[in-house]
């Protein structure tokens, strides 16, 4: 790990206690000769001039610390990868898949962190989507939708040009290890441990009671054909952005090559992130 | 049942080869001396005048026949019941739950149908909604679903004043057992059958592992609280028609007075159904 | 409810603080002057002669209170069922489905008891099972069941005399309503509130992905015929007996004419079990 | 692959036109100057002497032929891939997911295999359990599996070294992706294709709601305790041998160096044969 001189801090606007958390965490790094850089809504917090826009994560910044939840640390998952910049999540209030750091851990993490511990840091590969000649990297998941008043959606999947199925359902969610505790397992995906090379393919409600959900090798390239064409279907990449889809569409999905460094906390491994977050077999 | 001598024919206006199934069926029955009474497109189709409009079934039909598919059927079920004249469902392509008799067996089941034959008729019971002022009455299924783009709803679920459950899930869905095959069924439901007097209530997606489908007596007041408001949220009935839900909002379900007089194919029992459908337990 | 003279004490031998909460119970008891009779193991723990067999329980006891758990209690069900007798089941531990007193509320729900408050009598229907010659009564449920080191095996099912499956798995459950917290829950059954008029049929570990549970009305008969004959398969009875079944061994399965007066914790209502045995919806 | 001169026929003794097929067989591999050895029973069945028995796999063929199920190839497996000769399973009746080719093609497969075509070899890695000082090396599923008659077992599960859950349930299934189609498919796990480097560890039946199938690196040390005592437990390998389990006894699982060269049908891929067996999507 490269030598943290500045920070980049991104905040979750409205989460409780911002402002206390804020100031620890400057204090600490500032304390320790680091500089802090913060997202437009942190600076204004405490009246710190002009932040950077979350979209202009500033390229120098050698570790993001999010302060939110896992959908605020999804948001600059993508740039960060891009960045090569490490990212540490602490949660503001529950513990996250990917904010595992609660506020009472964040100094604690912090210091393993700028003492170079590379134990902490959990490599996640993103998934790249592409739609026509949109492309998009995902940390979780790319998922098909039909919308709330449509009948289901038919699709054709292929797995290295091999059809797989021809399923009716609400629609296909395609995910990284990273996505597997996500929307994924709501669907009633397996888990798969963050650096299995492994996608999962499952269906969301299929109407056909012999497709279920599967682990394909994150060297294949998947590609999904929306057959039908009546209905609003979406294509949502980590649940944050939507585009349309249309009848004969095709997503294609493979393994980008992009990695997220994602700070994990020093004090919980991940089967026991699964039983704090779900209650895992107990 | 009553001696037929008007039929009301619905019909879906694009199904194939409805030309020659809408002449089949009025040769057969007018050469009973039957009166047949046209839905629009079926009167359009055969250059017979004027029809009815579909939410204008004319009340003097002893027997609705219904040229389509589940969805034709059920867009009537509301008025049908509420009129009491026994509906009979022929599919036009795929063998359907509520459309089971094949074109192939329309004479057969007709001549079931006009000697009297009780046996072959289903009842069926619906349930009825309430959202605010509005009433609905369902013969599948009421559902709670969030939009395409939006995360999770949180609800609040109570039977006969009891609380059952705080589930975060894509939404809920409260089914008759008619309605077991059908939504349901894609959400991991248990299937039902016709006459059981009970409720299916179904999580879709559910983000909490502990929550399952939960069978309820259909003496049972279900009231659902939506605790979420930044989302979209939609009210289906049937699949067909959907409403608005706010934050805060309560939906309360119960039995309907109303029942469907469903005619089934004289030919294959609810299990056989089940196997000619979904393949079950083979 | 009749008024209570005597009442009949059935135990588990180990279960901790046997003694102090036998000494409780027949202190408030016989200051009530009621009669108390123990079966042998409390008789012994507390030396107070002769107690009866399990098998022979007092047909002159008004109401039966077993301490320990769900087993305990399922034990004496079909001949409490029989006798008439209101069972009362105090948990010496871990809270239970048909246990669901805990040992501070004892002397509040025998109160209720003894007040002759009908609300807390939750009656419970058993199902009756034929194998042969022989007739059993279960409270929870039926089951069929391969041995560790057999394959699967292969049955066909047939409710009120049609076919409904023939499925390849490692056994099939029957339950009642009852029984749907219990072993069918694992296998993947919904949940029914008790007096709902219906059977689950579900399939243990099915090979075929097309045969899921089912529920059907307890008027119907269901009859599960063993096509393989290879392997060793029982038929467990509320998972507590088992007899061997043969190659072409039919099993018939219907509503027995017993109920089980259950006496329920006047704390907690169903839903409120669920939750606190299952952590339902949370 | 090295150049075919002799081939071992292993065969299911009762498999019907076992003759024929194994004329066949012979005629194509002696009218190519291919030598033929036979077990046992095919030797029996043609008279041609003594055959070797199936433990006694002889070391000098350079192919195996299996005609029957996948049981039969079950049962040869791990002797094959110690031996390093690649398998070819020819199905005499149902397709099955190691015997993959029908007797129409078994001469086409051969002819493939012979032409040195490598791409139809598909490696299959086997994992390694050890109990105590036995070693057992398995294709597709160690199983820890409770007898009929039993209630549940418990267990707590490590993955290297880390607790993962301590469920209670009727056994816990630890797969290959070889073995995804097998077993664990009937207990709800997902399918994996079979080069993915990683475990399935499915629980059978679990009375805990939260756990479900996992998915682990196939570098990653399994172990498993059983914590309970009283009741009859099995370690099943491949479905075919089993072995008694004490309580506090410890199975360690790892991936095994062993690897199978599995021939398949040069008519399907993986996905076609999914549909074929499973109606995998349709």
């Amino acid at each position: 790990m490269k030598k943290i001189k500045s920070v980049a801090i991104v905040v979750k606007p409205h989460a409780p206690n911002l402002r206390e958390v804020l100031s620890e965490l400057i204090g600490f790094l500032e304390g320790r000769h680091i500089d802090c850089l913060l997202e437009e809504a942190a600076a204004e917090k405490l009246e710190r001039g002009d932040g950077f826009r979350r979209e202009d994560l500033p390229s120098r910044a050698d570790l993001i610390v999010v302060l939110g939840g896992d959908g605020t640390l999804l948001s600059i998952a993508r740039a960060a990868a891009r960045a090569g910049a490490p990212v540490m999540g602490v949660n503001m209030g529950h513990l996250g898949f990917l904010t595992e750091v609660p506020v009472g851990e964040m100094t604690l993490a912090l210091e393993a962190v700028l003492s170079g511990n590379e134990s902490i840091v959990s490599p996640r590969w993103l998934l790249e989507a592409k739609l026509g000649d949109k492309v998009f990297h995902c940390l979780n998941d790319v998922v098909i939708n039909k919308s709330a008043l449509a009948r289901m959606v038919q699709m054709r999947i292929w797995v290295d040009g091999l059809e797989v199925a021809v399923p009716r359902a609400d629609g296909l969610i395609v995910a990284t290890p990273t996505g597997s505790t996500a929307y994924s397992l709501s669907a009633g995906g397996p888990i798969l441990q963050p650096h299995i090379p492994a996608f999962i393919i499952a269906p969301i409600c299929p109407h056909t009671l012999t497709f279920r959900p599967m682990v394909v090798s994150s060297s294949s390239g998947i590609r999904v054909q929306l057959l039908t064409g009546e209905e609003e279907v979406y294509l949502t990449l980590d649940g944050q952005r939507g585009v349309t889809m249309e009848k004969g569409d095709e997503v294609e999905v493979r393994r980008s090559g992009l990695e997220l460094q994602l700070i994990s906390s020093p004090r919980r491994n991940y089967f026991r992130l699964l039983k704090e977050k779900l209650g895992w077999g107990e």
